[in-house]
């Protein structure tokens, strides 16, 4: 999906919601554990519930190695299911992957190759510790992106994101700095935390055209109005992921209208924002 | 398997060798493609050829992953086969993974943990950008390492690893220096690469206790006399990683053969370094 349609999607939608599909076997609902693919019927009936209000849907791919190659299977069914919903859906494999050229090839063809050689997914999130070329390599694939960690939404982030270089600017604004050199607003998004409201307005005078996917919005802490007043622009440079609040709303059967209804809400409070920066 | 059994390990097979499966599907003898699982009959016929050479293998995750759920049925079998050879071989998966804490413990899982819960390596590569809760979940597993990138071995290393802070310092030795208070000589290592074997020295210099990995020895160019001289100590401490240079030493019906001769000739010359240094 390139960056025209993406944005036709968010208009369309009235949304910049992304809901995370990190769907731990063992907080899914119990009903769910006699099926054969509990993980991809739980991923199933959450789409199912929630697409019309959701742009993006971004599986962490830590939930289903941690399956082992069963987990992989329902990561191939999920992001099988999402195609069939074409272009009204952008899919972020949330990986963090990142390694040596000839192996960030390998990782950026399993995620980002069209199937039967990947999985096809529209973008992968990567870690710039290693450089260019551990980087470079997931921009060789037409209309996909990088989505590159910047400020995290983490506590650790300040054991080196946050720390000041030799410039007496922190590590994260080189990574924004040195990475504009690899790719642009077309094919990169960076990842900036939701639970530093006040950086994220710094993130978005350094690269006013880029997506941000902002993380860390309920369970983490961080406040839906705060992020869209520091990051929100009239080309809307947003997309805000929710996950353990929208897909573990309940426990019990009710579990896709719980996380429908708190999609809802935040669909309500995007619209609002969306509508006050005229970007919709 | 903990510090005592590896160093013992070393001593018996007086060996320091690591072989890196990177096992490509697309660079495997092409008489191994009818089998029912190419990947695993490569890595099979390789570990045989060369197990008592070696006292670690690290599959290269990238190159399960980019065969979708089959691949990781590889790696799968490929790690269940190498635990039939027990405390003889120390098992790394290089995953180079590193996620805020709930998914990093979900990646440490999938890796460290014993079957049928995980696979069961020894030690997984880790990457360190996004600080202390994004590492210390690989910790809390017993005998069982982080493999922390430290200073890797490709050219983008320049672009934030050597960098300097504004203490004057590179961000790889803030790594070190920080990552000091997460875990130990006991049960973490760190990734330094073979091209910079004048940085080896410095690296020595801060974690004198510590056993480095150390890639890019061959194909990558650096050369063992040189990573020996600036990293090994009487204690051993480096475990050095070659990849493509052995397990792609041929072709042909003979790739076993030649990967167990280019091994040999490693074997060699590590047991002279060893001798030299005292640690055998």
């Amino acid at each position: 999906m390139n960056r025209q349609q993406l944005l036709d999607l968010i208009r369309h939608k009235q949304s910049i919601l992304c809901i995370g599909l990190d769907s731990d076997l063992r907080k899914i609902p119990h009903h769910l554990l006699t099926a054969d693919d509990p993980i991809f019927e739980f991923n199933r009936q959450i789409i199912d519930a929630t697409h019309h209000l959701a742009i993006a849907y971004k599986p962490n791919v830590a939930f289903y190695e941690s399956q082992g190659s069963r987990g992989w299977r329902s990561l191939e069914r999920t992001i099988e299911y999402l195609a069939t919903l074409g272009d009204n859906i952008f899919t972020i494999a949330d990986a963090k992957r990142g390694d040596i050229g000839n192996t960030s090839g390998q990782y950026a063809r399993a995620f980002l190759a069209a199937p039967p050689d990947g999985l096809g997914f529209d973008a992968i999130t990567v870690a710039p510790y290693m450089g260019s070329d551990s980087v470079v390599p997931f921009l060789s694939y037409h209309d996909k992106w990088v989505i590159l960690l910047a400020l995290t939404s983490n506590s650790g982030a300040d054991d080196f994101e946050t720390q000041l270089m030799h410039d007496g600017r922190p590590l994260y604004e080189q990574v924004l700095r040195v990475s504009q050199q690899w790719g642009d607003a077309e094919n990169m998004m960076y990842v900036v935390g939701a639970t530093r409201p006040e950086l994220l307005g710094l993130v978005r005078k350094l690269v006013p055209d880029h997506f941000l996917l902002v993380p860390g919005v309920g369970a983490q802490g961080g406040s839906l109005q705060e992020v869209c007043r520091h990051g929100l622009t009239p080309e809307c440079g947003l997309i805000i992921n929710s996950s353990r609040e929208i897909i573990f709303a309940s426990a019990g059967m009710d579990f896709a209208k719980a996380a429908r209804q708190r999609a809802l809400t935040l669909h309500q409070q995007m619209q609002q924002e969306l509508d006050r920066v005229g970007a919709i």
